[in-house]
Protein backbone atom coordinates (compact mmCIF):
# COMPACT_ATOMS: atom_id res chain seq x y z
CA UNK A 1 0.00 0.00 0.00
CA UNK A 2 1.22 3.56 -0.61
CA UNK A 3 -0.25 5.94 2.24
CA UNK A 4 -1.35 9.20 1.03
CA UNK A 5 0.87 12.42 0.71
CA UNK A 6 3.43 9.37 0.98
CA UNK A 7 3.87 8.81 -3.00
CA UNK A 8 7.71 8.35 -4.00
CA UNK A 9 8.94 11.35 -5.70
CA UNK A 10 12.91 11.95 -7.73
CA UNK A 11 15.57 12.25 -5.26
CA UNK A 12 19.71 12.68 -6.24
CA UNK A 13 20.38 9.27 -5.49
CA UNK A 14 23.37 10.40 -3.34
CA UNK A 15 21.23 12.47 -1.34
CA UNK A 16 18.66 9.62 -0.93
CA UNK A 17 21.51 7.64 0.15
CA UNK A 18 22.92 9.44 2.57
CA UNK A 19 19.42 10.07 4.03
CA UNK A 20 19.10 6.25 4.38
CA UNK A 21 21.73 6.20 6.19
CA UNK A 22 20.48 8.85 8.59
CA UNK A 23 17.37 7.24 8.85
CA UNK A 24 18.13 3.51 9.49
CA UNK A 25 20.75 4.63 12.24
CA UNK A 26 17.00 6.59 13.73
CA UNK A 27 15.28 3.60 13.64
CA UNK A 28 17.92 1.89 15.29
CA UNK A 29 18.22 4.00 18.70
CA UNK A 30 14.45 4.33 18.54
CA UNK A 31 13.78 0.59 18.42
CA UNK A 32 16.70 0.14 21.16
CA UNK A 33 14.49 2.65 23.27
CA UNK A 34 11.65 0.29 23.18
CA UNK A 35 13.09 -2.98 23.29
CA UNK A 36 14.69 -1.72 26.43
CA UNK A 37 11.44 -0.58 27.72
CA UNK A 38 12.37 2.32 28.24
CA UNK A 39 8.95 3.92 27.15
CA UNK A 40 9.35 6.78 29.02
CA UNK A 41 12.43 8.26 26.68
CA UNK A 42 10.13 7.63 23.47
CA UNK A 43 8.87 11.18 23.17
CA UNK A 44 12.82 12.59 22.89
CA UNK A 45 12.23 11.27 19.30
CA UNK A 46 9.69 13.70 18.00
CA UNK A 47 9.61 17.55 17.68
CA UNK A 48 7.34 19.09 19.73
CA UNK A 49 4.30 19.30 17.24
CA UNK A 50 4.81 15.93 16.07
CA UNK A 51 1.69 13.29 14.61
CA UNK A 52 2.29 9.63 15.78
CA UNK A 53 -0.44 7.37 14.50
CA UNK A 54 -1.17 3.36 14.61
CA UNK A 55 -4.04 2.26 12.12
CA UNK A 56 -4.39 -0.84 10.12
CA UNK A 57 -4.03 -0.91 6.66
CA UNK A 58 -7.79 -1.04 5.39
CA UNK A 59 -8.02 2.43 7.67
CA UNK A 60 -5.24 3.86 5.89
CA UNK A 61 -6.03 2.19 2.53
CA UNK A 62 -9.60 4.01 2.90
CA UNK A 63 -8.06 7.24 4.02
CA UNK A 64 -9.45 7.28 7.19
CA UNK A 65 -7.21 9.76 9.14
CA UNK A 66 -7.76 8.53 13.03
CA UNK A 67 -6.42 4.32 13.74
CA UNK A 68 -6.23 2.56 17.17
CA UNK A 69 -3.46 5.67 18.84
CA UNK A 70 -3.21 9.14 17.64
CA UNK A 71 -0.92 11.41 18.95
CA UNK A 72 -0.58 14.82 18.24
CA UNK A 73 2.13 17.36 20.03
CA UNK A 74 4.70 16.83 22.72
CA UNK A 75 1.81 16.93 25.45
CA UNK A 76 -0.28 13.98 24.20
CA UNK A 77 3.42 11.83 23.48
CA UNK A 78 4.25 12.11 27.15
CA UNK A 79 0.85 11.48 28.39
CA UNK A 80 0.71 8.04 26.61
CA UNK A 81 4.56 7.18 27.35
CA UNK A 82 3.48 8.50 31.29
CA UNK A 83 0.56 6.28 31.22
CA UNK A 84 2.16 2.84 29.55
CA UNK A 85 5.07 3.52 32.12
CA UNK A 86 3.08 4.21 35.21
CA UNK A 87 0.08 1.30 34.60
CA UNK A 88 0.34 -2.37 34.14
CA UNK A 89 -2.66 -3.28 31.90
CA UNK A 90 -0.33 -5.84 30.30
CA UNK A 91 1.25 -8.93 31.18
CA UNK A 92 4.92 -8.03 30.96
CA UNK A 93 6.36 -9.10 27.51
CA UNK A 94 9.46 -8.67 25.77
CA UNK A 95 9.80 -7.13 22.72
CA UNK A 96 11.90 -6.72 19.41
CA UNK A 97 12.02 -4.32 16.80
CA UNK A 98 13.40 -5.40 13.06
CA UNK A 99 13.26 -2.68 10.33
CA UNK A 100 13.87 -3.36 7.24
CA UNK A 101 13.62 -2.00 3.81
CA UNK A 102 14.15 1.50 4.84
CA UNK A 103 12.95 3.97 1.47
CA UNK A 104 13.81 7.21 0.96
CA UNK A 105 10.61 8.34 -0.55
CA UNK A 106 11.48 12.25 -1.18
CA UNK A 107 13.58 15.40 0.53
CA UNK A 108 11.76 18.42 0.59
CA UNK A 109 12.94 22.11 2.00
CA UNK A 110 14.85 19.71 4.44
CA UNK A 111 11.62 17.01 5.46
CA UNK A 112 12.79 13.81 4.49
CA UNK A 113 9.63 11.40 3.75
CA UNK A 114 10.63 7.53 4.11
CA UNK A 115 9.36 4.35 3.92
CA UNK A 116 10.25 1.22 6.21
CA UNK A 117 9.25 -2.14 6.93
CA UNK A 118 8.93 -3.02 10.49
CA UNK A 119 8.53 -6.34 12.43
CA UNK A 120 7.91 -6.52 16.20
CA UNK A 121 8.07 -9.92 18.05
CA UNK A 122 7.34 -9.98 21.48
CA UNK A 123 7.46 -12.81 23.96
CA UNK A 124 5.20 -13.60 27.09
CA UNK A 125 6.65 -15.24 30.47
CA UNK A 126 6.58 -19.07 29.38
CA UNK A 127 5.36 -18.58 25.67
CA UNK A 128 7.28 -18.65 22.37
CA UNK A 129 7.67 -15.48 20.59
CA UNK A 130 5.27 -14.63 18.24
CA UNK A 131 4.77 -12.04 15.78
CA UNK A 132 3.13 -8.61 17.51
CA UNK A 133 3.15 -6.47 14.89
CA UNK A 134 4.24 -6.02 11.12
CA UNK A 135 3.66 -3.14 9.24
CA UNK A 136 5.24 -0.19 7.51
CA UNK A 137 6.07 3.15 8.91
CA UNK A 138 5.92 5.91 6.57
CA UNK A 139 7.40 8.79 7.85
CA UNK A 140 8.53 12.63 8.02
CA UNK A 141 11.73 13.59 9.43
CA UNK A 142 13.40 17.13 10.12
CA UNK A 143 17.12 17.62 11.51
CA UNK A 144 17.53 19.69 14.55
CA UNK A 145 21.00 20.12 16.29
CA UNK A 146 22.18 17.68 14.11
CA UNK A 147 19.89 14.80 15.12
CA UNK A 148 16.68 13.58 13.19
CA UNK A 149 12.91 14.10 14.86
CA UNK A 150 9.93 12.39 13.56
CA UNK A 151 7.26 15.49 12.80
CA UNK A 152 5.01 12.76 11.58
CA UNK A 153 5.03 8.99 11.87
CA UNK A 154 2.50 6.96 10.53
CA UNK A 155 2.67 2.66 11.81
CA UNK A 156 0.39 0.88 9.02
CA UNK A 157 0.22 -2.35 10.00
CA UNK A 158 -1.31 -5.18 8.30
CA UNK A 159 -1.54 -6.99 11.48
CA UNK A 160 -5.54 -6.81 11.86
CA UNK A 161 -5.76 -9.35 14.79
CA UNK A 162 -3.79 -7.42 17.57
CA UNK A 163 -3.78 -7.78 20.91
CA UNK A 164 -4.68 -5.57 23.92
CA UNK A 165 -1.07 -4.42 23.91
CA UNK A 166 -1.28 -2.10 20.74
CA UNK A 167 -1.65 0.67 22.75
CA UNK A 168 2.57 -0.05 23.03
CA UNK A 169 4.11 2.35 20.56
CA UNK A 170 6.10 0.86 18.05
CA UNK B 1 23.17 -23.90 1.13
CA UNK B 2 25.31 -22.42 -1.31
CA UNK B 3 23.81 -22.46 -5.20
CA UNK B 4 26.51 -24.01 -8.08
CA UNK B 5 27.24 -20.85 -9.38
CA UNK B 6 27.22 -18.49 -6.51
CA UNK B 7 30.28 -19.73 -5.03
CA UNK B 8 31.50 -16.51 -3.25
CA UNK B 9 34.51 -14.72 -4.84
CA UNK B 10 37.38 -11.97 -4.13
CA UNK B 11 35.65 -8.51 -4.77
CA UNK B 12 37.72 -5.29 -3.29
CA UNK B 13 35.77 -3.97 -0.07
CA UNK B 14 35.03 -0.71 -1.52
CA UNK B 15 33.38 -1.83 -4.77
CA UNK B 16 31.45 -4.46 -2.85
CA UNK B 17 30.90 -2.10 -0.38
CA UNK B 18 28.72 0.23 -2.85
CA UNK B 19 27.49 -2.14 -4.74
CA UNK B 20 25.86 -4.08 -1.54
CA UNK B 21 24.10 -0.34 -1.38
CA UNK B 22 22.92 -0.29 -4.88
CA UNK B 23 21.36 -3.72 -4.35
CA UNK B 24 19.66 -3.02 -1.32
CA UNK B 25 18.07 0.04 -2.53
CA UNK B 26 17.24 -1.96 -5.71
CA UNK B 27 15.78 -5.03 -3.02
CA UNK B 28 13.78 -2.07 -1.44
CA UNK B 29 12.05 -0.25 -4.43
CA UNK B 30 11.28 -4.23 -5.74
CA UNK B 31 9.81 -5.35 -2.80
CA UNK B 32 7.87 -2.17 -2.22
CA UNK B 33 5.91 -3.18 -5.65
CA UNK B 34 5.12 -6.41 -4.15
CA UNK B 35 3.85 -5.10 -0.62
CA UNK B 36 1.66 -2.68 -2.51
CA UNK B 37 0.03 -5.18 -5.02
CA UNK B 38 1.17 -3.59 -8.44
CA UNK B 39 1.86 -6.78 -9.59
CA UNK B 40 1.60 -5.28 -13.17
CA UNK B 41 4.85 -3.29 -12.50
CA UNK B 42 7.01 -6.06 -11.23
CA UNK B 43 8.33 -6.79 -14.52
CA UNK B 44 9.83 -3.92 -15.23
CA UNK B 45 12.66 -4.88 -12.34
CA UNK B 46 14.17 -7.69 -15.14
CA UNK B 47 16.27 -7.72 -18.47
CA UNK B 48 14.39 -8.67 -21.11
CA UNK B 49 16.43 -12.11 -21.42
CA UNK B 50 15.92 -12.54 -17.50
CA UNK B 51 15.22 -15.95 -15.95
CA UNK B 52 13.56 -16.01 -12.70
CA UNK B 53 12.97 -19.13 -10.75
CA UNK B 54 11.91 -20.26 -7.13
CA UNK B 55 12.55 -23.35 -6.04
CA UNK B 56 12.61 -24.97 -2.72
CA UNK B 57 15.91 -25.91 -0.98
CA UNK B 58 16.06 -29.63 -1.48
CA UNK B 59 16.05 -28.99 -5.42
CA UNK B 60 18.31 -26.15 -5.21
CA UNK B 61 20.95 -28.28 -3.06
CA UNK B 62 20.05 -30.99 -5.39
CA UNK B 63 21.41 -28.86 -8.76
CA UNK B 64 17.81 -29.33 -10.26
CA UNK B 65 17.22 -26.45 -12.49
CA UNK B 66 12.97 -26.20 -12.27
CA UNK B 67 10.92 -25.28 -9.62
CA UNK B 68 7.91 -24.24 -8.54
CA UNK B 69 7.74 -20.94 -10.67
CA UNK B 70 9.98 -20.68 -13.84
CA UNK B 71 9.91 -17.72 -15.81
CA UNK B 72 12.90 -16.99 -19.19
CA UNK B 73 12.72 -13.93 -20.91
CA UNK B 74 10.15 -10.75 -20.49
CA UNK B 75 7.29 -12.56 -22.32
CA UNK B 76 6.74 -15.58 -19.59
CA UNK B 77 7.35 -12.54 -16.89
CA UNK B 78 4.74 -10.50 -18.00
CA UNK B 79 2.41 -13.97 -18.59
CA UNK B 80 2.69 -14.67 -14.88
CA UNK B 81 2.51 -10.71 -13.44
CA UNK B 82 -0.67 -10.75 -15.75
CA UNK B 83 -2.37 -14.20 -14.76
CA UNK B 84 -2.26 -13.18 -11.37
CA UNK B 85 -3.15 -9.29 -11.50
CA UNK B 86 -6.31 -10.50 -13.49
CA UNK B 87 -7.38 -13.53 -12.17
CA UNK B 88 -8.48 -14.68 -8.28
CA UNK B 89 -7.04 -17.99 -7.77
CA UNK B 90 -6.59 -17.40 -3.93
CA UNK B 91 -8.10 -15.13 -1.07
CA UNK B 92 -6.95 -11.56 -0.39
CA UNK B 93 -4.09 -10.93 1.45
CA UNK B 94 -1.20 -8.43 2.35
CA UNK B 95 2.11 -9.58 2.14
CA UNK B 96 5.40 -7.74 3.80
CA UNK B 97 8.99 -8.21 2.46
CA UNK B 98 11.87 -7.97 4.92
CA UNK B 99 15.45 -8.15 3.07
CA UNK B 100 18.55 -8.66 5.48
CA UNK B 101 22.00 -9.93 4.96
CA UNK B 102 22.60 -8.49 1.50
CA UNK B 103 25.87 -10.23 0.62
CA UNK B 104 28.01 -9.41 -2.94
CA UNK B 105 29.39 -12.55 -4.04
CA UNK B 106 31.15 -11.06 -7.01
CA UNK B 107 31.77 -8.67 -10.19
CA UNK B 108 32.88 -9.78 -13.41
CA UNK B 109 32.31 -7.49 -15.93
CA UNK B 110 29.74 -5.51 -14.74
CA UNK B 111 27.40 -8.38 -13.92
CA UNK B 112 27.03 -8.15 -9.56
CA UNK B 113 26.31 -11.72 -7.94
CA UNK B 114 24.72 -11.30 -4.76
CA UNK B 115 22.47 -13.14 -2.05
CA UNK B 116 20.44 -11.97 0.92
CA UNK B 117 17.62 -13.58 3.12
CA UNK B 118 14.08 -12.57 2.24
CA UNK B 119 11.12 -13.22 4.26
CA UNK B 120 7.25 -12.76 3.21
CA UNK B 121 4.66 -12.30 6.07
CA UNK B 122 1.28 -12.62 5.15
CA UNK B 123 -2.09 -11.81 6.92
CA UNK B 124 -5.58 -12.89 5.35
CA UNK B 125 -8.53 -11.44 6.28
CA UNK B 126 -9.35 -11.94 9.81
CA UNK B 127 -6.36 -14.35 10.64
CA UNK B 128 -2.88 -13.32 12.28
CA UNK B 129 0.20 -12.52 10.29
CA UNK B 130 2.22 -15.36 9.92
CA UNK B 131 5.63 -16.18 7.92
CA UNK B 132 4.47 -17.05 4.46
CA UNK B 133 8.03 -17.70 3.23
CA UNK B 134 11.53 -17.53 4.39
CA UNK B 135 14.58 -18.03 1.71
CA UNK B 136 17.44 -16.76 -0.14
CA UNK B 137 17.53 -14.56 -3.43
CA UNK B 138 20.49 -15.51 -5.18
CA UNK B 139 20.53 -12.51 -8.00
CA UNK B 140 22.88 -11.45 -10.89
CA UNK B 141 22.39 -8.36 -11.24
CA UNK B 142 23.10 -5.71 -14.83
CA UNK B 143 23.40 -1.99 -14.75
CA UNK B 144 21.29 -0.17 -17.20
CA UNK B 145 21.00 3.22 -17.61
CA UNK B 146 22.10 3.87 -13.99
CA UNK B 147 19.79 1.35 -12.64
CA UNK B 148 20.36 -2.35 -11.63
CA UNK B 149 18.35 -4.59 -13.59
CA UNK B 150 18.22 -8.51 -12.51
CA UNK B 151 19.27 -10.87 -14.87
CA UNK B 152 18.95 -13.99 -12.90
CA UNK B 153 16.66 -14.46 -9.28
CA UNK B 154 16.88 -17.96 -8.08
CA UNK B 155 14.33 -17.82 -4.77
CA UNK B 156 15.49 -20.60 -3.18
CA UNK B 157 13.21 -21.34 0.11
CA UNK B 158 13.18 -23.50 3.24
CA UNK B 159 9.65 -23.00 3.64
CA UNK B 160 8.66 -26.48 2.52
CA UNK B 161 5.12 -26.15 3.20
CA UNK B 162 3.82 -23.27 1.12
CA UNK B 163 -0.06 -22.65 0.67
CA UNK B 164 -1.06 -22.43 -2.99
CA UNK B 165 -0.31 -18.60 -3.18
CA UNK B 166 3.26 -19.55 -4.06
CA UNK B 167 2.42 -18.49 -7.54
CA UNK B 168 2.97 -14.95 -6.81
CA UNK B 169 6.51 -13.73 -6.86
CA UNK B 170 8.79 -13.24 -4.42
CA UNK C 1 17.54 -4.72 27.65
CA UNK C 2 21.21 -3.26 28.01
CA UNK C 3 23.53 -5.47 28.49
CA UNK C 4 26.13 -4.56 31.55
CA UNK C 5 29.21 -3.17 30.27
CA UNK C 6 27.65 -2.60 26.78
CA UNK C 7 26.06 1.16 27.66
CA UNK C 8 26.43 3.67 24.45
CA UNK C 9 28.73 5.81 24.24
CA UNK C 10 29.54 9.20 22.35
CA UNK C 11 30.81 8.08 19.00
CA UNK C 12 32.12 10.70 16.18
CA UNK C 13 29.07 9.96 13.59
CA UNK C 14 31.22 8.96 10.89
CA UNK C 15 33.25 6.47 12.60
CA UNK C 16 30.38 5.13 13.79
CA UNK C 17 28.64 4.93 10.46
CA UNK C 18 32.04 3.33 9.23
CA UNK C 19 32.28 0.68 11.55
CA UNK C 20 28.61 -0.01 11.33
CA UNK C 21 28.91 -0.84 7.79
CA UNK C 22 31.92 -2.85 8.81
CA UNK C 23 29.99 -4.96 11.24
CA UNK C 24 27.00 -5.36 9.15
CA UNK C 25 29.29 -6.93 6.60
CA UNK C 26 30.49 -9.56 9.56
CA UNK C 27 26.92 -10.32 10.54
CA UNK C 28 26.35 -11.13 7.01
CA UNK C 29 29.12 -13.46 5.90
CA UNK C 30 29.06 -15.28 10.10
CA UNK C 31 25.49 -16.13 8.80
CA UNK C 32 25.90 -17.36 5.93
CA UNK C 33 28.18 -20.03 7.03
CA UNK C 34 25.54 -20.92 9.94
CA UNK C 35 22.77 -20.97 7.12
CA UNK C 36 24.93 -23.25 4.85
CA UNK C 37 25.48 -25.42 7.74
CA UNK C 38 29.43 -24.88 7.62
CA UNK C 39 29.28 -25.21 11.41
CA UNK C 40 33.25 -26.46 11.00
CA UNK C 41 34.18 -22.88 9.83
CA UNK C 42 32.31 -20.83 12.38
CA UNK C 43 35.32 -21.08 15.00
CA UNK C 44 37.49 -18.28 12.06
CA UNK C 45 35.31 -15.42 13.03
CA UNK C 46 36.59 -15.24 16.36
CA UNK C 47 39.71 -14.22 18.71
CA UNK C 48 41.82 -17.14 20.16
CA UNK C 49 40.89 -15.85 23.50
CA UNK C 50 37.22 -15.13 22.47
CA UNK C 51 34.18 -15.29 24.51
CA UNK C 52 31.06 -16.80 23.13
CA UNK C 53 28.12 -16.83 25.61
CA UNK C 54 23.94 -17.55 24.52
CA UNK C 55 21.93 -16.46 27.46
CA UNK C 56 18.20 -15.77 28.39
CA UNK C 57 17.36 -12.47 28.47
CA UNK C 58 16.25 -12.97 32.22
CA UNK C 59 20.07 -13.98 33.01
CA UNK C 60 21.15 -11.06 31.48
CA UNK C 61 19.45 -8.75 33.07
CA UNK C 62 20.30 -10.49 36.60
CA UNK C 63 23.92 -10.02 35.29
CA UNK C 64 24.12 -13.87 36.08
CA UNK C 65 27.50 -14.83 33.49
CA UNK C 66 26.93 -17.85 32.55
CA UNK C 67 24.20 -19.16 30.29
CA UNK C 68 22.96 -22.34 28.39
CA UNK C 69 26.27 -22.10 25.94
CA UNK C 70 29.50 -20.86 27.36
CA UNK C 71 32.51 -20.67 25.17
CA UNK C 72 35.64 -18.96 26.07
CA UNK C 73 38.84 -19.63 24.03
CA UNK C 74 39.17 -21.70 20.67
CA UNK C 75 39.44 -24.50 21.97
CA UNK C 76 36.30 -24.49 23.20
CA UNK C 77 34.44 -22.81 20.48
CA UNK C 78 36.18 -25.80 18.12
CA UNK C 79 35.47 -28.30 20.20
CA UNK C 80 31.59 -27.04 19.62
CA UNK C 81 31.91 -27.00 16.08
CA UNK C 82 33.28 -30.19 16.15
CA UNK C 83 30.65 -32.07 18.53
CA UNK C 84 27.36 -30.50 16.42
CA UNK C 85 29.31 -31.12 13.00
CA UNK C 86 29.89 -35.02 14.15
CA UNK C 87 27.01 -36.08 16.02
CA UNK C 88 23.10 -35.82 15.15
CA UNK C 89 21.90 -35.18 18.26
CA UNK C 90 18.42 -33.34 16.84
CA UNK C 91 16.78 -33.99 13.46
CA UNK C 92 18.33 -32.01 10.36
CA UNK C 93 16.56 -28.53 10.13
CA UNK C 94 17.05 -25.72 7.99
CA UNK C 95 18.21 -22.38 9.78
CA UNK C 96 17.95 -18.74 8.11
CA UNK C 97 19.50 -15.68 10.22
CA UNK C 98 18.00 -11.95 9.66
CA UNK C 99 20.16 -9.54 11.52
CA UNK C 100 19.10 -5.51 11.60
CA UNK C 101 19.55 -2.72 13.76
CA UNK C 102 22.73 -2.86 13.94
CA UNK C 103 24.30 0.34 16.65
CA UNK C 104 27.51 1.05 17.26
CA UNK C 105 27.31 1.51 21.22
CA UNK C 106 31.59 2.37 21.24
CA UNK C 107 35.04 2.22 19.86
CA UNK C 108 37.85 2.01 22.23
CA UNK C 109 41.71 1.44 21.34
CA UNK C 110 40.34 -0.11 18.42
CA UNK C 111 37.49 -2.14 19.97
CA UNK C 112 34.32 -2.02 18.08
CA UNK C 113 31.21 -2.79 20.62
CA UNK C 114 28.37 -2.98 18.88
CA UNK C 115 24.79 -4.26 19.31
CA UNK C 116 22.16 -6.20 16.79
CA UNK C 117 18.84 -7.86 16.86
CA UNK C 118 18.58 -11.28 15.38
CA UNK C 119 16.29 -13.67 14.20
CA UNK C 120 16.71 -17.28 13.45
CA UNK C 121 14.05 -19.13 11.74
CA UNK C 122 14.32 -22.84 11.57
CA UNK C 123 12.43 -25.63 9.42
CA UNK C 124 12.32 -28.95 10.12
CA UNK C 125 11.40 -31.80 7.27
CA UNK C 126 7.75 -31.43 6.49
CA UNK C 127 6.53 -28.41 8.82
CA UNK C 128 6.18 -24.70 8.93
CA UNK C 129 8.75 -22.52 9.12
CA UNK C 130 9.10 -21.18 13.21
CA UNK C 131 10.86 -18.66 15.08
CA UNK C 132 14.05 -20.24 16.46
CA UNK C 133 15.18 -17.73 18.34
CA UNK C 134 14.87 -14.06 18.39
CA UNK C 135 17.43 -12.16 20.63
CA UNK C 136 20.25 -9.31 19.97
CA UNK C 137 23.85 -9.60 19.87
CA UNK C 138 26.10 -7.38 21.97
CA UNK C 139 29.63 -7.93 20.45
CA UNK C 140 33.28 -6.88 20.55
CA UNK C 141 34.93 -6.84 17.45
CA UNK C 142 38.76 -5.96 16.87
CA UNK C 143 39.80 -5.59 13.69
CA UNK C 144 43.09 -8.30 12.78
CA UNK C 145 44.63 -8.35 9.14
CA UNK C 146 41.46 -5.95 7.47
CA UNK C 147 38.67 -7.78 8.76
CA UNK C 148 37.20 -8.18 12.50
CA UNK C 149 37.11 -10.76 14.19
CA UNK C 150 34.89 -11.19 17.82
CA UNK C 151 36.27 -10.74 20.71
CA UNK C 152 33.30 -11.39 22.91
CA UNK C 153 29.73 -12.28 21.51
CA UNK C 154 26.53 -12.26 23.86
CA UNK C 155 24.02 -13.58 22.73
CA UNK C 156 20.46 -12.80 24.91
CA UNK C 157 17.21 -14.15 23.63
CA UNK C 158 13.83 -13.93 24.64
CA UNK C 159 12.68 -16.64 23.43
CA UNK C 160 12.60 -17.99 26.54
CA UNK C 161 10.68 -21.59 25.35
CA UNK C 162 13.92 -22.85 23.29
CA UNK C 163 13.78 -26.53 21.68
CA UNK C 164 16.83 -28.83 22.29
CA UNK C 165 18.43 -27.44 19.22
CA UNK C 166 19.97 -24.57 20.95
CA UNK C 167 23.10 -26.29 21.16
CA UNK C 168 23.60 -24.83 17.81
CA UNK C 169 25.97 -21.08 17.79
CA UNK C 170 23.95 -18.55 16.54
Amino acid sequence: MILRGFEPRTVPPDLARAARFDVEEFHTDYCAVLDAGHIEDWPQFFTDDAVFRITGRENADAAMPVGLVYCEGMGMLRDRAFAIAKTAMFAPRYLLHYVANTRILGIDDGIISAQSNYLVLQTLVDEKTTIHQAGRYFDRFVRTGGRLLIKERHCVYDTLLIDNSLVLPV
